[in-house]
């Protein structure tokens, strides 16, 4: 292919003539290669999907009997315990690895349809989930650096050159900062559940909360001169509690990846399962970082308090102020609910598990600490 | 299953036990197809993408050679065309269709990765990718007239209710939209391109300005009591400008809408494609669009100088101000220099297609619109 001298300007041209005929018989066949790769892979993938959905239905309805006659006392409990132990492998095939990315996703949320259009972004493969995950894994570790940093900069700058008085940009940019990571964080766990991550709720609503409340301070005016200590307390005890979220953030990801690391050489997680703060469970460490997130909860209704306080007492009237107090005392409190739901689910599934679990081979499924139902 | 009335506690308790370990049976087997089906299908995939990397680069080599002994006029004009629609076939196979799917996305942007993380958007089915591609233009529309009736509702309110001073929150709530609505579009604009999209990457950073500007005028002081008709005067401007444009894009979709389809009918355009106003074509209405667009454009330009004049002359002085001025400035240059090449583009493609492309099949291909050297 042009690799010979040109003898002479025919033989030249018949041999581009000739490459250029056989390319595009190369790229004929691979076309139709491709094409009927892509539609006999559809129509498997249908044929798969329908044997999926008739089981899933199978097993919905000899559980519900089951659980039913279990109701009535009308098995023999040995027997009972059996079938128990059938259903429950199962219903982890099902609801875990391959089986599970054919059955149609529960959680396809309106939040992604909102900002990306009906898209898919479920990856078939568990190699292209577990790099999702991890890659969230790896975003979160920088942001909680960020999240540290940002505050902790415009403070000593406060003190140091601005004369205890924040200057609008520098603060506004970091409320910018703070929607746009909100989003990012709310966009990507959308993503990992829709990947079949066990996320509670919560803490992707605490992020759309979040997200509207960096949308909402955006819009209010933090310069106050003169007087501004006090118009400013409320943006500096934000930010306080921001660096300690930082050190809370970074604390918990490297407690929770290690932990989740643990946990799959143990087989008790599933890979794509998110260990967010709160569902934290090694003993040891668990009762240092439950306080701090209790801690660290009480301080965010402090702060959302003190706004209100702002609000009410008349030094900052804006509605803004009273939004964003609001917000965080809701956050708090969800977030402590969610904590504490959290702690009392692990323990009734620590119970559940001594009482008939341990004789399951756990390699084959986690879904006892997520269930879907 | 359950449908037989229980004779007695045995019986239920085995027929419950049968049915459980049939399901069981059932979800490995189904496993195992799922699995070595994905396996399969992933290895076939690679196979193939394999064989359109290689065609792909054979077909750049010979394409380069060719171009270099047509330069060198090495060739005889009559063998030179066979060869240059035999290549252009070969082309048009490799970009279009299912062989493009094939080969690694040049555009996976930096942005989609900075708000979702390494997530595939790309869909393999034709069908899905135009689905993707009519929602968003079902998006544009709804957008399109949400676009015109907010700042016409501002406006009015202003004359009727609000004494010609626009309170802060309406317009803020209106701004929080704009940046929600631009984010959104960028990020379905990223996911068509990825798909396949021809859509001109200026028009992507179109909206990454836009996005950027709504962030900064939601930041941006509007109450100026006293004297605000001279403080508003930008505001005002601004949704003048809104108004128009919502009247434009309104044209534009309906009017792209109906020209895509007939290219598409005439096969002259791959369904993919993004008809934004800068690529309309059809002669009569384009005599109405092409003004309306400049108009706009000078009138965005305008708003922008007006801007600038303010801040400068000392009726505002904030740092937004000015931004926004020159954003604006930037965005209507911005966007007169690339319709003004889409019309060069489109009359270039269109003296080039008389000259060489009339005999050829363009059914098969549409590429010559779409260049993606």
């Amino acid at each position: 292919m042009g690799d010979s001298p040109p003898e002479n300007d025919g033989d030249t041209g018949r041999n581009f003539l000739d490459e250029a005929s056989r390319l595009v018989d190369l790229a004929r066949e691979l076309q139709e290669s491709a094409t009927s790769h892509i539609s006999r892979t559809w129509n498997e993938e249908q044929a798969l999907r329908q044997r999926a959905l008739s089981l899933d239905s199978d097993l919905r309805k000899l559980q519900s009997a089951f659980d039913s006659a279990s109701r009535n006392r009308a098995l023999d409990p040995k027997l009972a315990e059996k079938i128990d132990e059938e259903l429950y492998r199962a219903r982890c095939v099902v609801s875990d690895g391959d089986v599970a990315s054919l059955l149609p996703s529960k959680v396809h949320g309106r939040f992604l349809k909102m900002f990306l259009g009906p898209v898919n972004v479920r990856a078939t493969r568990k190699e292209v989930q577990l790099k999702v995950k991890e890659e969230y894994n790896n975003y979160r570790d920088r942001t909680a650096f960020l999240f540290l940093l940002f505050p902790s900069i415009l403070l000593l700058l406060r003190s140091w050159i601005w004369d205890g008085c924040f200057p609008a940009l520098p603060v506004q940019l970091y409320q910018a900062w703070l929607l746009f990571l909100y989003t990012c964080l709310a966009l990507r766990e959308n993503i990992l559940r829709v990947n079949g991550s066990d996320i509670r709720p919560w803490w992707i609503y605490h992020h759309y909360c979040a997200m509207l409340m960096a949308l909402v301070s955006l819009s209010w005016e933090i310069k106050g001169q003169p007087d501004c200590t006090q118009k400013q307390r409320g943006v500096q005890l934000f930010l306080a509690w921001a660096m300690m979220q930082g050190v809370a953030m970074l604390l918990q990801n490297r407690y929770q990846r290690q932990r989740l690391y643990t946990r799959i050489a143990l087989g008790k997680a599933k890979r794509m399962d998110v260990v967010w703060g709160e569902t934290a469970g090694v003993e040891g460490q668990l009762w240092l970082l439950y306080p701090i997130l209790f801690i660290l909860q009480g301080f965010e209704a402090f702060v959302g308090m003190l706004l209100l306080r702002i609000a009410l007492v008349g030094v900052v009237s804006e509605w803004q102020v009273i939004f964003c107090g609001i917000l965080l005392i809701l956050m708090a409190v969800g977030n402590f609910v969610n904590t504490v739901q959290t702690l009392m689910a692990k323990s009734r599934v620590k119970a559940r598990m001594k009482k008939t679990r341990s004789k399951l081979d756990l390699d084959q499924c986690s879904s006892v600490t997520s269930p879907r139902s």
